[in-house]
């Protein structure tokens, strides 16, 4: 069995009035319609939802993390009980993250050489090790769909010399990657590196296409630039992506962000902004996001969204959250979790649909209009 | 329309061997099995659990505070907009205290008169009032199946001059509760009080038994008291309470409690242990509580207990849960609470079947042999 057995990208559509693509990624467990947005289980677990009520919301594909599995429980535990799915209890598909993004972002006293990165975890203080080998050994481990390259990703802003340097040791870190990787059933997406310098960004999309992967993924985004700065990039790398492949943004986003990204050729993204925002009490609705503690709310019978279908719009009032986010009770942080990502989720149905039926870009002049008028 | 349409006890069945019933008691909102464990949703949400996970778990009946509800959101809003009920969006019966034992365990600077309690909230240091009529106004307000009377709980130890004083003015209070209410579709259940004293408590009883109540109660337990005079005083009250009316025996109970309270003969009872435990990482088993983030779980693939059929015993391992624990993630405790109050729903459940088939007592020694082996 060979990759192609296990996996298939159909491009279903191109809009023709934008970059926007709608798409089938099969995976061993089962197919994603794209554009897909992926909910983040840092831990194992999307915080705050059961897997019922994850699975309520029709979420498609989970997203987990090399870097906190490989400290905790460890990979090898999760290898032992039968890998990440069984673990977790989860039959659709999971994406892994190489580890690479937290190790620059969330530990400490890391030391880069050539070979990888020493670093501390943060909370105890022990001495860690991860290199292109070990992030495949982890993530092969773990056994998810789809696997991600290990790479150094640039902070914003950076020089081009260090933009430059973590770009070509990306690249010289996916070669050791794509050695070490030997599961067939399991995905292995390279990252474009290259911070915001078209020529680097160029470059790394090149060499990273010269790849046959079953996808290909954009990393060093969202990473405290200007929005116009994120989009104008988006738009610049996807030009330099295989048509034929899905394209993966990572760390994006919100619902604008979601519109945004798909118009400029994206077709998978993530982002721990739905349960983020949700336990800070703020939620997403057709006019904006909107802050459910407000004084607006203490009478609104109505659900968060009036035209939202999750459990929580089924089945309560703002008025009712409100209360209990008031109260400090953690339902309201798990009723707004639900409906952050069946949000996200539903967006992309949506998305997907109209791309289908020639309306996409209709639909995201109709939203945008509404964020701007409401929140922005 | 008066009480006896909308409520009824039926008791099916006295253990021969014990002082445990079943029955039925017919509410406006459902039949109940007897005994039954009612979990609290202080702040009108039982924590960490949504409604499908409370129904899950076949709870009956759920408990509500009417001393945090009349505080916050208040109950006039809750009478706005349809009663408790529709409120929490839960269509099964809902039982509602008075708000007594909370002005008198967790208000500041409270103030008894003959007429009622003063006292400041905590958070905001705002001043309250609530007496007999106004607790009966509250809780005619929220609409629940179950009222409680307006009663002053004694703390242990106390003396008896103490004890007596509060039992006095709790039946004076009761004759003012049922002047006050008025809801024929809601029952009204006297309390007996009379701390840790034989005189007192057989006083209180027969003094609330004279009212014709759908139920009756027993307060000021669980207050700090051992197990053993818990239980005898428990085994004492039932004595002078009627026989054909269900008896609620306030705050109580673990695994251990409901076997040993039903033995004593009672029928209701309450208790926020499942969920408070749940959040701080202990879960109940046939073997006594355990702890989830104890080592000897760090590989254990089994449920937190083989033997139950939660959601989370059927979809998880020990391992899965203690990892999520470890990593502060909230849905450790969402799990436990699931698990926790099925727990108790099950054993209640469990117990009144085994009273109508006669095997009642010897359910209780092998479930009390487990516990006494495992965890005493």
């Amino acid at each position: 069995m060979s990759k192609s057995d296990y996996f298939k990208f159909e491009l279903l559509k191109v809009s023709k009035k934008s970059k926007a693509r709608a798409g089938l990624l099969h995976t061993p467990h089962g197919v994603i319609k794209t554009p897909v947005f992926m909910p983040v289980g840092t831990n194992s677990a999307v915080k705050m939802l059961t897997n019922h009520h994850l699975k309520e919301t029709n979420a498609q594909i989970i997203l987990s993390n090399s870097y906190h599995l490989f400290l905790h429980p460890g990979h090898k535990l999760i290898e032992e009980v039968g890998g990440l799915h069984k673990w977790i209890n989860w039959d659709k598909p999971i994406l892994t993250d190489s580890g690479g993004f937290q190790v620059f972002s969330l530990a400490h006293l890391r030391k880069i050489t050539e070979d990888g990165v020493k670093f501390r975890e943060p909370k105890t203080g022990d001495e860690h090790y991860i290199n292109p080998e070990i992030s495949m050994e982890i993530q092969q481990a773990l056994g998810p769909d789809i696997a991600m390259a290990f790479d150094e990703c640039s902070p914003y802003p950076c020089s081009y010399e260090q933009a430059k340097e973590a770009m070509e040791r990306t690249h010289r870190w996916l070669e050791r990657c794509y050695k070490a990787h030997t599961k067939d059933n399991q995905a292995l997406f390279p990252i474009v590196q290259g911070a915001f310098y078209e020529d680097l960004r160029k470059e790394s999309a090149n060499v990273i296409s010269s790849y046959d992967a079953v996808g290909y993924a954009i990393g060093g985004v969202s990473v405290g630039e200007p929005i116009d700065v994120k989009n104008h990039f988006t738009d610049f790398v996807t030009d330099y992506l295989p048509e034929n492949k899905p394209r993966y943004l990572m760390g994006v986003g919100t619902p604008e962000d979601l519109l945004d990204v798909v118009k400029r050729g994206i077709d998978m993204c993530d982002c721990v902004l739905p349960t983020r925002n949700a336990r800070h009490g703020s939620f997403f609705t057709q006019y904006g996001k909107k802050i459910i503690k407000n004084k607006e709310f203490e009478k609104d019978l109505l659900p968060l969204d009036t035209e939202c279908d999750c459990y929580a719009c089924k089945n309560h009032s703002k008025a009712y959250i409100r209360h209990l986010y008031r109260m400090g009770e953690a339902n309201a942080a798990i009723l707004l979790s639900i409906h952050n990502i069946r949000y996200l989720v539903r967006l992309s149905e949506i998305i997907h649909e109209s791309i289908l039926n020639d309306s996409f870009e209709e639909f995201f002049n109709e939203r945008y209009d509404n964020y701007l008028k409401k929140t922005r």
